[in-house]
């Protein structure tokens, strides 16, 4: 205090100098003994001048949301190995040209390596991709695998909706020649199965198939060149109006106006089995040989999802598209329908949480002889539902643990340091999870408060009394509740009193 | 064959004119021909012309690969838990100045992100220094927590001793103003429970503190600027003869002989507790206030890993000095003492396998206001050890099961797809792990194949006859029984048979 005193009070005579307009030199000389005093005061101030955060788009999960994490990727992973899935991993970046020629128009939202010397490097943007390259590289031709893992893309992200460049994608796909249709429902049912699980609220999963949209695009009169990129037009039906999309593809895309309106008026479709039946027979479209196969496909899977009693929540919708340029047959996406919980302030718009479909073609493109094996997947997008959960959780009262500590290890006296340790170490060495506080002579209070803080349900309490007995004072957290328990049968009656086995 | 028979004529031709000495115009156009032929024969030719790999020092994991990698996350998971650690997670790319000036000379392995505007990110070179700036911005000035995930060095990667330029770090950290050396002692326990329950063979933990070297380098003349460099000198003597060190200390940084060979006579020296007495009464470094304190205090480190009964594995070494420059206190680091296993055909040369120590400057790096949080911590550098996981496994006889599905529905006579999609479909809605193949009508043999392949232990056989019957014929894979089983307590008795309930 008396040392900032000291320094109000040279600050007052600058401050003074200047309005007094003394001469340049004493106001400099006096200047400079304010800072010296300043740095003399905080002599580590001036070093941090860095912004002290995450990259743009990223964030640090704390333990709260790691134990919210690991909740949603085990049910996730539950449903994946239900459905007899293995498991790969593949590194997160790759050569450059892997990445190449694979996502259209989001290529430009790859993130490249700085050229160090040796190889050009990107980071994931997916893990289809990968994935394909390792069937590829390795010569498989049939495989069941999930993968979770972080994916990269130099998007701009809306955070509070759950949008990052480095994200989670769970990915499960079934690469293979096998029967139409058969794995691609599989894909949908796991979808059904997670979503359920998750309980965060309804849910829609709209299908269609790139075959109907190119046959449709051909009916319309769209050139076979232009195919691809009004698909990417056609796929922001879900953020932009009609007007806006069409202005997109007569302005931006060169398409005559009256073609974008024919397919203006298909787009605007959704419905079951019935809307399948009327395509297969609308004059125009059933002329388009790949339109046909993708009805006649389309509605195979519907009979499919019947028999798996999930085809009411799904919805076959001419206005998906989907992004990516590697899509060859049926497509889908998984949205979410209402704000999960009527407890929050704000509502949280999340869209879409899912999304897949089939990729004949991904594979042959790394294969040195173009050899194709057919592959269909989905790919859940965690970060959204971790939003939702999350917000779920600070709503509700529920107390999140983060550890899973059984017993804390404490003394009632000091000078019992080196007891604590040996106990503690007993107890880990039957594998019991136990804490100690890292004090020499803490006081039994702060220790049962570290247990109410931390969620620790049993103390073990050392003292001279229980030393010489041969037995540890066990106390129950929340009852208070203690007995002296012989030192030989602790680790049974934690493991009674905790339910491990 | 006919093809490629005229293909080579049409290369001797081209050849024989190149001897002969044909006119120009003549070779170039048998060259062009034999081009054209060739492309027309393989007409994907030309498009795969890139590498099909993984980037250098990267590799992906296969399934059976993946099982080996979970097995030993989950014993260090369990270790970590089991004293009471949370666990969080950070981006993979940082701030690049987030982590300037914390590796030393090791900073030019860091890989950068290309400048594609907006921020300069670098990959994480290692847990601790996100943690520290982790730490730092949520103002946090005690927790103990574990990370589990990949860092990023440009190294020169030696993949069959499991360096890689991308691989795991396991790390647990304790932060906190803490007694001396508790949590220190911690750690190390948690390392020797760790190596302990992999089973990877004899270990040995060495042990040193920063101030002991700091205080040697003083007494042996070392002027103080060079602390550090010649640390990163002395941290070679483990792959350098003491020969090749000292002559970079000499050579290289410019070091005079004798101070050298003064060091030299100090980092021959390990032992354990006779050891440090001995230091503790050495005529010149009894006499650094520094070397004094870390030899005190390293004395308490022994005493409190002789409570915890791991004292015999571990070696007070002075040769110890780790790479980075952020220690600061105590350092160690674990390494494998012998072939972990005598069928092998070579030994692996696995070296290191766990290290780490205090740094209690690293947070106030990031803190606006300089201010400390004491930290102390461990990585396990996981991919010796999958190396030699993998490689006993191989070894060993035991088959590794990549998947855990528990029943495969199948059918023994044709057309019964939709009963099988029935059934499997009611068998996941109820929890049970189940399969089956994506074929209309898939042979019986091939699904018994296919259950004997991927080891699933149970089959649920449809036929016109259990269809009518109101039951499922359920096959024991291994011994090839067979029972009718109500289809209303099938799932009952595949939970009983596989033993989850």
């Amino acid at each position: 205090m008396a040392e900032e005193d000291v320094l109000r009070k040279q600050a007052d005579m600058v401050r003074r100098l200047k309005q007094e307009k003394a001469s340049s030199e004493e106001i400099t000389k006096q200047v400079s003994k304010l800072l010296e005093m300043k740095s003399a005061m905080h002599p580590e101030e001036g070093k941090h001048k860095f912004v002290l955060k995450t990259p743009k788009g990223t964030r640090d999960y704390n333990p709260k949301q790691m134990a919210i994490r690991e909740k949603v990727f085990n049910i996730i992973i539950q449903c994946f190995k239900r459905h007899g899935a293995e498991t790969i991993d593949t590194p997160v970046f790759e050569l450059k040209e892997t990445l190449t020629g694979k996502y259209g128009e989001d290529s430009k939202l790859i993130y490249d390596l700085k050229d160090q010397g040796g190889e050009l490097l990107s980071l994931r943007y997916d893990l289809t991709v990968p994935f394909a390259r390792y069937l590829a590289m390795n010569k498989i031709t049939n495989i069941k695998r999930y993968q979770i893992a972080k994916v990269y893309r130099r998007d701009n992200p809306a955070m509070t909706k759950g949008r990052y460049r480095e994200f989670y994608q769970c990915d499960f796909d079934i690469a293979g020649h096998y029967d139409i249709m058969i794995p691609d429902a599989e894909c949908l049912k796991i979808v059904h199965e997670i979503l359920c699980a998750l309980q965060i609220g309804d849910f829609l999963i709209k299908v269609n198939d790139r075959r109907i949209l190119d046959g449709m695009f051909a009916v319309c009169g769209v050139p076979d060149i232009k195919f691809r990129t009004i698909c990417s037009t056609v796929d922001k039906l879900d953020k932009m109006a009609w007007e806006d999309v069409k202005n997109e593809m007569v302005g931006e895309k060169g398409l005559a106006p009256e073609i974008a309106d024919h397919i203006g008026g298909y787009v605007r479709l959704h419905g079951g089995l019935s809307l399948i039946e009327q395509l297969l027979q609308d004059p125009k479209l059933s002329q388009n040989k790949l339109a046909q196969e993708g009805l006649e496909e389309v509605k195979q899977l519907f009979k499919y999802l019947d028999l798996f009693g999930i085809s009411d929540q799904i919805s076959f919708d001419l206005s998906l598209a989907r992004g990516l340029d590697y899509y060859t047959g049926v497509i889908y996406e998984a949205i979410l329908l209402q704000e999960p919980n009527d407890h929050m302030e704000e509502s949280v718009g999340v869209g879409s949480v899912a999304g897949g479909g089939r990729y004949d073609g991904l594979v042959g493109m790394f294969d040195p002889k173009g050899r194709k094996v057919p592959c269909v997947g989905v790919s859940i997008g965690i970060e959204r539902v971790f939003s939702i959960m999350e917000q779920k959780m600070e709503a509700s009262e529920e107390k999140i643990l983060t550890t899973e500590t059984q017993v804390l290890v404490a003394s009632a006296q000091k000078k019992l340091l080196e007891e604590r340790l040996k106990l503690v170490s007993e107890l880990w060495d039957s594998g019991i999870k136990a804490e100690i506080l890292y004090k020499k002579n803490p006081k039994l209070l702060n220790q049962l408060q570290y247990c109410e803080e931390t969620g620790i349900p049993l103390v073990a309490i050392l003292g001279e009394q229980e030393l010489k007995d041969g037995v540890v004072k066990l106390r129950d957290v929340v009852t208070r509740e203690e007995v002296d328990i012989c030192r030989r049968k602790l680790v049974e009656e934690i493991k009674r009193r905790t339910h491990i086995l």
